[in-house]
């Protein structure tokens, strides 16, 4: 369909129903309707939708031919440009899957960068961090940007919703403040305060990259070349120019090996080289949970006890977020190497990280949502006495998910004991919240089924299909 | 969603539009509405889908393993009950398409033909045949299938409609007789007549191919195994354990060298023996269309003036349904080696042919389609004197469904020119008929631009995508 300058690929359905749409009209959806921007009215011209040109290249890569980079990036501006349908991104994805070049790759992160909003500071240095995901808990950008901002280094983070997992950044942030915010909103914010904590829908840095992951995520496709083009592509549009790169590794995270790690930290580091982006590359523990909440509230009550700088705040997502920190402010050349990590830990021990984050917080706007835990409760308890041995990652995600998060954001687990814990047979392991009783019940007796924790020779992490 | 045993995957489109639905119910588009069967106010549960457990093995096939047949029956099986996705079928034919092993597209053969309809039939020889696609004109089915069931063996012909071509056998056929019919009507008509010739698209032979034949068109895939597969699967399905296939080869068919042919039987004749079906590949000259007529109404009166022995028949389309004919003949013991042609001849000049193309006319029902020409006509000329050097298939394909065809039965293209013919400038080398002004004014322009014949040293064929 095209209407003036614009044009949307679009699915016809047919209606006999004169109450949905005349016989001579055509009615649009929602957000169809929103992306033309054209009045109730307006004349369209339609015609029959022609593949696009870029096609050839997909059915060349199909049949096993590398891809020269304007023909990547003629797909990928097909592709931001709403002109491929699911199936023919899937054929893209999938052909690209069994073997991607590193120029291919390169070329890959150029164009989908290039094929939205691109981001400039007037700053020599801008920083980010992303940390591969699949690991429970784990909201240390929550910390480590206003520990960066707080020092004065410039940090413009975008986040994402969960999609299979029970809290994406974006998700737990939205607890606090409002992060459904476009891109000359992020630029304000950013600008009063060094940096932002919001979600990356709606800001266009690369859209690309968007609908790949509509069409990755459910088919469960996840290749090292897609995912490194993925975040260096959204680093490069946000016009970062200093790159933290935290992968979990551990038997349920999205990478089980160092070796694993290994190659995926070289593949991050030959892309930033080439993009003019330096990247700095951590291997953490991806064993079990960082910081005892899963789900949105229990986590950003998390987040806000280490701010605090309560006692009994999750020691593990502390350190974490310092050592992160750490690393980024050593990209200020005021700081002196190895001073980071002091430097860090001031900033969050005298309040100013703290004030940072309420500060972002009042910037972004508050947020309408109930920060209130879910009602329903049970504890799981040990079956045994012994030594906490492992927890699966994957089964905690589930059943946080089962229990409701991330759409009741006050559903989710909190967890009572971590790997090397002794434990005594009916002590609690974690306690599960949720909102609705037929999810209680569905995720009470999983958990009873499946507790994900093993304890003295209990079954290792099963290798649970997420 | 579920309505008693049947279960159906659908997309959840919302609206706020009270006359389209109330807010407690549910909608069905009405083809969904027939396959549940259930009544008005029926009682259905609905729960987000989950993905099919086979699509594990497409991810293993992404990433290069060989699947078991086990793995490969799942997939089949989930796809056959609409449990796949366009794009998660889409990631299966790219992930097949890199590589399929000999073994795996046996299991596809097989399963395909399992996860539908089979039939059987109480004759110790069944046969068929099936043409390779994309040859202008081309409807020998509709000679050999009377010819071969005249002489008294079973011939269950099941053909498809154009999706991309002009005019498929079940378009043409369609003109003279019902086609759309299900699958214990074609039990009582092929028992009646020894044969039919309908469309393949209510007989449930191989519902599997149809799904993954709805994508692999769109996505421009067509591998020699997904080929290979679908039309044994069907076969087999159909009860045939006689097959003869016909590859025509050509610079712009779907096969273009001998070696890609030779290929290709050696595929055939593979699954042929695995299956227990005898597998004859002939290679004929797929350089330009077979017949004069090109669309439906035309192919038809070629078809049928080739029955009535018309001595203004073409030429090229008696010979090869003779050719044809004579190899499905000597299929039968009692026809001595070498002698199946002049008993195809015999039968076509006797009349026999055209009395059981009435008979199966007959059975099937009478069309109730016009079969008249359409009235909008131009004849595109020589643009100078010389011998006629190539005929651009595609081309003619192109210009034919421009022109209106298969939608509108009288629209296409008469040919009166072949390979090797003199010309004289202004001399006409085809007419072109068209229904409707717009569709008339659009072809003529195009043929005008490109005619697809080369004169002389003209330009070789196009390799202009389809």
């Amino acid at each position: 369909m095209r209407s003036g300058a614009k044009t949307m690929l679009a699915t016809l359905l047919i209606t006999d129903d004169d109450s949905v749409v005349g016989s001579d009209d055509l009615g649009l959806a929602e957000p169809a309707f929103r992306r033309f921007g054209a009045p109730v009215g307006s004349l369209v011209t339609v015609t029959q939708a022609k593949s696009p040109d870029s096609l050839d290249a997909v059915r060349a890569k199909i049949v096993g031919r590398t891809l020269r980079d304007d023909e990547i990036a003629a797909i990928i501006n097909d592709i931001a440009h709403f002109r491929y349908s699911d199936m023919e991104i899937a054929a893209f994805l999938v052909g690209s899957a069994s073997f991607m070049s590193t120029g291919e790759m390169l070329a890959l992160t150029r164009s989908m960068a290039q094929a939205g909003t691109r981001l400039t500071w007037d700053r020599p240095i801008v920083v980010d961090k992303h940390s591969i995901g699949g690991i429970p808990g784990n909201r240390t950008s929550m910390i480590v940007v206003p520990i960066v901002a707080a020092h004065g280094l410039m940090i413009p983070k975008t986040s994402s919703r969960a999609i299979t997992s029970p809290a994406g950044t974006a998700d737990t942030m939205e607890v606090l403040a409002r992060v459904d915010i476009g891109i000359e909103e992020m630029r304000d914010i950013v600008t009063a305060c060094n940096g932002c904590l919001i979600w990356g829908g709606r800001v266009n840095l690369s859209p690309a990259d968007d609908i790949l992951i509509s069409v990755e995520r459910p088919l469960g496709i996840d290749t090292r070349e897609q995912m490194v083009a993925s975040i260096m592509s959204k680093k490069m549009a946000a016009g970062s120019n200093h790159l933290l790169v935290d992968i979990p590794a551990g038997p349920a995270a999205k990478v089980r090996s160092d070796m694993e790690a290994m190659r995926l930290r070289k593949l991050f580091e030959f892309v930033g080289d080439q993009l003019g982006i330096t990247v700095e590359v951590v291997v953490t523990d991806g064993r079990q949970p960082i910081g005892n909440g899963i789900g949105p509230v229990l986590e950003a009550r998390d987040v806000m006890a280490v701010l605090h700088n309560e006692p009994d705040a999750p020691k593990d997502l502390r350190e974490k977020s310092l050592q992160l920190a750490a690393r980024l402010l050593e990209c200020d050349p005021q700081i002196r190497g190895g001073g980071g990590y002091a430097r860090a830990r001031e900033l969050l021990e005298n309040g100013a990280a703290l004030s940072k984050m309420q500060r972002i917080i009042d910037t972004q706007g508050p947020s309408n949502l109930s920060a209130e835990l879910g009602g329903l409760t049970t504890d799981v308890v040990a079956e045994k006495d012994g030594t906490l041995e492992g927890i699966d990652c994957l089964r905690l995600n589930r059943l946080a998910r089962m229990a409701g998060a991330p759409v009741d954001k006050g559903a989710g687990i909190t967890v009572f004991k971590k790997i090397g814990d002794r434990v005594e047979a009916g002590e609690p392991l974690y306690r599960i919240y949720a909102c609705e009783s037929s999810e209680f019940e569905l995720v009470s007796a999983a958990a009873k089924a499946n507790s994900g924790f093993a304890i003295d020779g209990d079954v290792a992490v099963s290798r649970e299909a997420q």
